[in-house]
Order: structure tokens, then C-alpha cells, then sequence
């Protein structure tokens, strides 16, 4: 295993101690290295809250800022984190207007956010996200994945949260964005949990896993190598299939931690032709390895469908690590 | 090879055709892919052009825009761009101010650069990178390399010619920055160039280069694996070593391109600990994959040095593709 890295049983915390050093205009870090929450709270504002397992970055916590998450509950690698965690974040960011959890659709942080809901004694919903087209049910699911449109929803839910959207139009919104995003994944390389000291699964050098999880879990099949062109066209078929709309698109490119800005780049203009046989337009992009699975190489395609409302949210202000525009 | 691409031919092309469909607000393709350009210009500034052979996305194309630079020209991987490509962004992006250009201290780049500035007939002056304190020469090198430190470059010279400082002013800010500035870097693994299909080096399992190129060419030596604390400690004492003097930096963490943010972040946070004891305090952070080596796994670190005028010229306001604060 070649990583950047000490002991492993020390890399999350050694990587979040990193992560406030470098943002410490924007975030802190909780005791215990429980949560990381937005440095300066807004009162009367209701507090979004995310989290999951590590070894996505900068998926939650490169997203806590103004104009998008109150705080981030960071598990260890592709482990939920625990409801103490979320009870002590929501504890630290609830100015009295509620919590908006934001949730990825994965058994172990269902169960975790949902404890942590019933023992917060506060008021909360909570926006659960599966935009992975790939597969039904999978490894760690029961439903489709959450996966890289979480992002989507983060930023367009926290948009409305800064411009004093209340909890109930917020969960509503929330899912209302969800439903407007598809998502799906292809994966070169395994990745490898620094824990497990080797890759999480075996691939051969002429193959790739089409439809692969963010923990490197199974898709839809094994298939040969293919070139660029080909892999966007199945990914977009299945994504604009299950959108089954036409119209104006956000573009959402993903790396997954060991591909480069140049294929992710080719990649886009992939998807460009791909998504216009859908007649379907991207107005916004994004591309970069926002949500990532460690080391594996391979990306993401995700689409949002914009409405006014989207789009507004989607352009508004956001200072986090990660994403930042307009401030 | 396992990589996003179609035909190894055509990876730049399709790449740069995707950047500028995802970044249309901020930029344009210039005829032949030669340049991309910053899409408004402004009369009376004083013109600031890159370039370099490409794999090291986003530099230096994801760095045209408003306080940055004005024009990049990228080469095929890994191969400097000719001086026509650098005449015709000249001539495309100045407005009678003058044009600055920003070089990466190798052989070819020098070359072409020092020919267009012959055969321009404009007003040009250059400013030469070479931050690089792994290796006196090298492979592709009389003197120093320039690696990730431009982007610092590139980044105050951008703010200062955006305010209107002249050109001679801006060569003057240019070396500053530079002297102010090391770098090194250390690769986990080989890097693969799309053309040759085959890792650029041979490097095993248990093995590291201690301060790698950016084009995967030789650093000071191979060594065994270390952990992070041993690899920071390594770099930061050549950089404060050759920096010899004490005080309040810029410290950025660089990713080569196969190496996730967690990893990043767990560097940033080993390497505070090392300038530590060489009495340099990291004030400003960044930390990322900005001057990449396509695939290549492993990080570099870079130093600046900041002054009053120096962390002004970091802190203004920038709006390119990969970096953007404070519009």
C-alpha cells in the first residue's frame, strides 16, 4: 500500500487536523474530532447537517460553510459515523429555526442519523439522497445509492437555508432535488482502504467496473475496457432513460480521487455529445473529484435538472473549502 | 493504460474542448486549440501569458481569468507549445500595454518562449520559475525546475497587473515571488504518458522518489517507503533550508493527480509541524491538485515566503476555473 500517510489507525484524524489548519477562516473542529462545523453560525437560521463515512473528500466537510452545510459528521473510512457525533453537531449549530440532515441512502447511516434523530430531542428532518441509476439495491443499500448529487442537493438546500427558508420548505426542497438527479459511476482501479492495506477488490488491467459504488462496491457489471465516448454514452443512456426529461442541465463530472483534471475534462465534453442525443442541455458544470472513493480511479457522470428555483440556488454564494463562488 | 480517454491522438483536444464548454463564462478557445484566453479582456492591463506542456492541468489553463492570467498556451504532454502558439495569444491578448510571460524553467519552454518573444515585435518581458530545491539540473533542466511555485507566481503577478502596476514593475513582482518561493516534491508512482502507454518510470512496491520532476524525470534518489511525518520532514528542511530565513508563509500542499485530498490534508498537517521548527508559520494555505503529473501518485510542497505585498497579491480577488475567491 503507497500512501501519504503515518499510522494508519490515526489517518482521519491526522487528515481533519490538516483540514482545519488549512480552512481555519471558515470552519472548526468539533471536541473529539466529533464533527466540523461553520466557524460563524447564523442565528434564526435553520442548521444543515451532513456526514458519512471518510475517504469521500472533500464529501461532507469540504462543504461546511456559508451557503451550504452548518456541519459534517466525519465516520471513519466508508463507516458511518455515530449518532453521539451527529446529537453533539446538532447540538453545536442549532440556533433554534431546526436541523436539516442530509442523508446518502446507505443502511448504516439511515440507521445512525435516524438514532440520532429520535435522541436529539430537537426538531429535525431529514433529506435522504439516492441519485445512483446504477443499481436497485446493493452491498450497503436497500434502494438505489446515494452518491455525487449529494453535492447538488447540499448546495441548492443550503442556498435557501441562508436565504431563511424554513425547515419544512427545506425538506421539501430537498428532496425535491434529489428527484431531479441522476447519477452513475465507472471505476478503472480499485481503491484501498488504509486499514485493509490492499485494494478493496481485484480488476484486471483490460477491465472496468461499470456502475461501481463510492466504497468500490459492485455495479452493474464487469465489462472490457472501453474508450471515453462509449462509457459516457451508456452512463448518460441510463441516467437521461431514468430522468425520462428534456431541457436545461446541470453537468456534474466527478472524479474518484486517482483520475485527472485532463480525462475528467475529456470525460465532459463525452457527456456534452451524449446528453444532447437526450436533448438535454448543460447550462451549469461542474467538474473535479468532489466526491471521491480514496485512491480509485474512474469518475462519475451526474445530471441535475434545473428549474428556476435549482438554478438560483445553485448560482447563490457559497464559501466552503471546497466550493467557493460569489464571495 | 487505463485512462478517460479516446485516442491517445486526440486527449488534448477533446480535454480542451471539454474545459472550455465547462468554463465558458470565464474563458475561449483561441483558433487550432493553440491558446485559451481569458474571455473579456481588459484595455490598458498589462497582458499575462503561460504555457507548458500539458498533464499538468489545471496549470496552466485553469488559471486565465480575472486576476490571474490573460492567455495560456498548452503543448501536447509533457512537450513545450511552439512560438506560433505563444505569438498568436500574444497578439490575441495584449492591448498595448505589454505582455508578460511566465516560464517554467526547462530547456524546450525557454527556447520557444525566448523565439516568440523575438518574433513577436511587442513589448515583452519574462519571468522565469525555477522553485524547485530538489536538483541543481536535470533531465529536461539547466538550473533549477519550475514547478508548482508558479502558480504563486502567477497568482501575485495576476493581482498587481489586474491594479495596473507596468510591465517592468510585474517582471520585477515576477522574480520576487520567485525567490521567495521552493518547492519539492516526492512520487509514490510512475505517472503514465497517454501516448507511450507505459509508466514513465519503473518504480516498486516498496519505493519512493524523493524529489520527483513534474514530468515523473528523476529527483534526488530513491529511497524506501517513509510515512508522512519522514517525507515532510525531508522536504521542509531543503525548502527552509534553502529559504534560510524565518516568518509568516504561504504553505501549499500539491497533489500530482492520483493522490486523494485525505492524503493532501494529512501532508498539510505534517508539514505545519516541520516548518515549526524552522520558525516559518504558515498564515495562508492551499492545498490541492494544481500542478499535476497526469497520474501520478505523491504530493509536493511549496513555500512562499510573505511580505506585505506578497500576501495582498495572494488575497486579491481571482475568478479562473480552478482557482476563485472574493468575486
Amino acid at each position: 500500500m503507497k500512501k501519504l500517510i503515518n499510522d494508519v489507525s490515526n489517518v482521519l484524524t491526522e487528515s481533519l487536523d490538516g483540514f482545519v489548519a488549512a480552512h481555519s477562516d471558515i470552519i472548526t473542529l468539533g471536541a473529539e474530532h466529533k464533527f466540523v462545523q461553520r466557524k460563524v453560525l447564523k442565528p434564526g437560521k435553520v442548521a444543515l447537517l451532513s456526514g458519512g463515512g471518510s475517504g469521500h473528500e472533500p464529501l461532507h466537510a469540504g462543504f461546511v460553510g456559508h451557503g451550504m452545510l452548518d456541519a459534517a459528521c466525519p465516520g471513519q473510512v466508508f463507516t458511518s459515523p455515530t449518532p453521539d457525533q451527529m446529537i453533539a453537531a446538532a447540538e453545536a449549530v442549532d440556533t433554534g429555526a431546526g436541523v436539516l440532515f442530509i442523508v446518502k441512502n446507505y443502511e448504516g447511516d439511515i440507521m445512525n442519523f435516524d438514532m440520532a434523530r429520535e435522541m436529539a430531542g430537537r426538531n429535525i428532518e431529514t433529506v435522504i439522497t439516492d441519485d445512483d441509476v446504477a443499481v436497485e439495491n446493493s452491498l450497503y443499500t436497500t434502494g438505489r445509492r446515494g452518491v455525487a448529487g449529494t453535492l447538488v442537493v447540499e448546495k441548492v438546500v443550503g442556498a435557501a437555508a441562508e436565504q431563511g427558508a424554513d425547515l419544512k420548505r427545506l425538506k421539501a426542497l430537498g428532496d425535491k432535488v434529489n428527484r431531479a438527479t441522476r447519477s452513475m459511476g465507472v471505476a478503472l482501479t480499485s481503491c484501498t482502504v488504509p486499514a485493509a492495506g490492499k485494494p478493496t477488490f481485484d480488476i484486471g488491467p483490460t477491465e472496468m467496473e461499470m456502475g461501481v459504488g463510492i466504497h468500490g462496491e459492485p455495479g452493474r457489471r464487469r465489462v472490457a475496457l472501453r474508450n471515453a465516448n462509449e462509457i459516457a454514452e451508456e452512463m448518460v443512456a441510463a441516467i437521461a432513460g431514468d430522468l425520462n426529461v428534456k431541457g436545461n442541465a446541470l453537468l456534474f463530472v466527478n472524479g474518484f480521487g486517482g483520475t485527472p483534471a485532463m480525462e475528467l475534462y475529456l470525460m465532459y465534453n463525452a457527456a456534452v455529445a451524449q446528453l444532447a442525443k437526450h436533448a438535454i442541455t448543460p447550462v451549469r458544470a461542474l467538474v473535479g473529484s468532489y466526491v471521491t472513493s480514496l485512491d480509485m480511479a474512474g469518475c462519475s457522470i451526474t445530471v441535475t435538472m434545473l428549474d428556476d428555483e435549482i438554478t438560483r440556488g445553485w448560482d447563490a454564494p457559497v464559501h466552503t473549502p471546497a466550493l467557493r463562488w460569489g464571495l
